[in-house]
């Protein structure tokens, strides 16, 4: 498969996992393993480092081999999110990581839904964008929206399929086609991302089918009732659901097609012949 | 993966392919090697064989390395399907095909829609299954008629997604949900398999994360624009849905739900201690 | 509206309501008279008629203002169907109701999910159409099933949306597309109703939309937290969604479509003016 | 039904129609009296006011018996579309139309789409809120949008279902759940409408099923094949909805649910004991 480059990053796997919620670090790692990713994303914050034993994230995390994307959860206004991030490059430059370049941006609006707040979330893009940060925006799926952050100097605009955490898929198929028609448009290769709603395997290959150039998610993977083996699933999905978008699938109808009398027959002549 | 026992059968993989539609034998060849399937089904007649060009389906079917499995499509009644599938058995035979001993028994109801009928269907299932077939019924997607085809001795029933060739995938989920509850109530090993209606991949996910033991598919490979490729990603496909269908997927909510606070999370405080 | 004849019936209302599940008998007089429908169907037994305070169903329905539809629910076989309805006709004749020519012939394969049985289904819809009845068929989503309804002789085949009781809609609208397209072919006025599934106003107006002739329902109404309004709803519904189906909708497409430049407009040119 | 306060209108239908796109006055003036509304959106514009033969729009509108609702359809910035409001407001003031108070504010952020730009959206509302105007805002289905248009003072947040003159219906059922959950917190009478989107009936009533005070829609009325009755059609539809929503639906099961055996049963008894 084609390597996928966003701003200076380029990523060999198009699934990338998040960190969060998961029962232990060692299922953690483990899930990690099984993806075949080759990033995962990290929630930034100024104190918590270690689980309840004191253990630290990141003797579980294979780093050297990762490119780790620091991102902002947890923030509700710009000046929280630029700073967060800032914080998040200083922490990679320590860890000497690619991924110090880069921020996924999150700014929420509340958080019953955790969905983005479009207006903070213009703010800290241009801020960051100004500072020279390769910005992933974790935004709605309006494609008013998406345009405006694209115009604005994101690297990859990743809109939710639906709310952080809830499973639900993709909840709007016809604004995610616009917005990849969009900002696709004159600009094929520009990154756009579904990030939020998968639940599961089949939440990945819609997305890719649809022509998304990677999928993000953490809670189907860390959520199902074997992560290890739904991130096995995952690594299959997203994989299946680009061969798919780059075969190009059929056209339907609403009655049925028979088979050509040509081909797929397999009669008795064979046996007279013989 | 566990193997697929279907009556006297044993597949390894859990896809299905059809060998029609076609453009060339070529193209079918080629698209049941990327797909890795050990098992292709081929329509019976009494006189095809050879495409225009007098070349023979055999010639471009690694016939030995797999199961074939003779299907009666274009059988409109149960009498000329059971002859048509005496006359697979006895071809197979010919080719020493271990396919021989069973039979995808369509029978249709409509030449426009390709649905089956369902009084034909099983008139059909008790006459071959009484003359020792394994017997797999292409079914619509009714749990009561595939509650009856069971009961008559089929070896697997094959609902069907949707019309043949609609590529519309699975039209009624509620009703695939019932089925295989009912078909495997205190027999969880009886296979149910989905065969038609599949369009692309994200289709066949869906399907074995229902709890298909398998998908039957030929359209969405041979319709694609480019079949290979969709052949390989139904292989995927399959193989991601089986994964997530065994490691149990996340419950939905309306809402979103925040990461915890305890995991994926880096801090500063990695710096600051080394 | 055109009234709508089915067999030797002709109904005013489109809607046509079941007389169980209510809490009370009050409920389902005054419920039935929201509805303003013309047409009330009942389950025939041997036996029960009173309430358990020994009230009769029939004190409670304006009877000589509808026309009764005795329903043969409970039956599992052919036989006991015929002999269900045949005991209806009997129980009409002597409430002088024109109710006693027809019935709705329910044979249920399963008292799980309360689906039909198409095989038993079409042995009574022979036997009782030899008998002069005029049958309106309950019957599964199956075009191919359907037709054979139709050919047996059925003044009505009415499909299910889904479950009896599991207010889940249409399940599988293109099947049903294929149903309406396939009975009225050439035929028009061939009557072919929705029965069982609708769980609320908008099923009924979206099954009027596709074409359906009438809606028969019960649950919706009976199982509503407040039935009288829920009747009412349904009074509402059907005809909405008769007007739709005979207006035409609008064409749809992915992207949005600007107003006119020509009309809806208003302009300062009216002040300037007078 | 209640009548339905926005900011300072009381409007008796809950249905608001648009005078656009209609291929003639003569249609629009009577689809409108079709749909017994009482409130009619109009854009808002300097020049235009007469159709091709120089006719005026206000002598196809019975304006004396309407609330006219301006609009500033065509407005892709702030500055624009808050000219317009206040150009509108002028208008109507000559016309004496209790309208003048109120403006459905549109800003649209892409021609293509018609979405709306909800950060110019905002600054224009803040902007006329401040000046006097009741606010009803076209916005995108994002509920944190939503929350900051409440927030800023608008009267009414009318989400968009899908594009506008899509006839795509509701994409994301989840969102407009959340909005409404989220704007009527506390202060269920706030007025949450929903505007863009509705192909049909069925549209309309599902709307008013989640809940939506009223809904806006032109295209549905002005492109279907006969306007005046799929007029007539949204009148029942809306009103259907509503009732459905007071009444509150039954609950969903996967499976069916028998009739009760106490109700809904006639027997022989009544002849034995007659």
């Amino acid at each position: 498969a084609t390597p996928l480059r966003i701003g200076s990053q380029v990523l060999n796997s198009r699934l990338i996992l998040g960190s969060g919620k998961y029962d232990s670090f060692e299922l953690m790692r483990d899930s990690i393993e099984a993806s075949a990713t080759d990033c995962v994303t990290l929630a930034v914050r100024r104190e918590k480092l270690n689980d309840s034993s004191a253990r630290n994230i990141l003797d579980f995390l294979p780093y050297q081999e990762l490119t780790l994307l620091p991102n902002t959860a947890g923030c509700y206004d710009a000046v929280t999110a630029v700073r967060c991030a800032k914080l998040g490059r200083a922490i990679l430059e320590g860890l000497d990581n690619p991924g110090q370049s880069w921020v996924k941006l999150e700014v929420l609006g509340n958080s019953r839904t955790l969905l983005p707040d479009p207006f903070e979330l213009l703010k800290a893009t241009e801020t960051l964008v100004a500072d020279g940060f390769d910005v992933l925006c974790y935004s709605n799926d309006d494609p008013v929206v998406a345009r405006r952050l694209k115009d604005a100097g994101a690297a990859a605009v990743m809109p939710a399929g639906s709310p952080i955490g809830s499973g639900l898929g993709i909840a709007n198929e016809n604004n995610q086609r616009i917005i990849l028609a969009e900002l696709k448009r004159g600009d094929p290769d520009y990154p756009v991302i579904l990030d939020a709603g998968v639940g599961t395997a089949s939440d990945a290959v819609i997305a890719m089918e649809l022509g998304f150039d990677a999928v993000l998610l953490n809670s189907a993977v860390a959520k199902a009732k074997n992560p290890i083996k739904m991130s096995a699933a995952m690594r299959l999905a997203v994989n299946a659901g680009r061969l798919a978008f780059e075969a190009g699938r059929m056209p339907t109808s609403a009655y049925g097609s028979a088979s050509s009398p040509e081909l797929g027959v397999i009669s008795d002549r064979k046996l007279q012949d013989s």
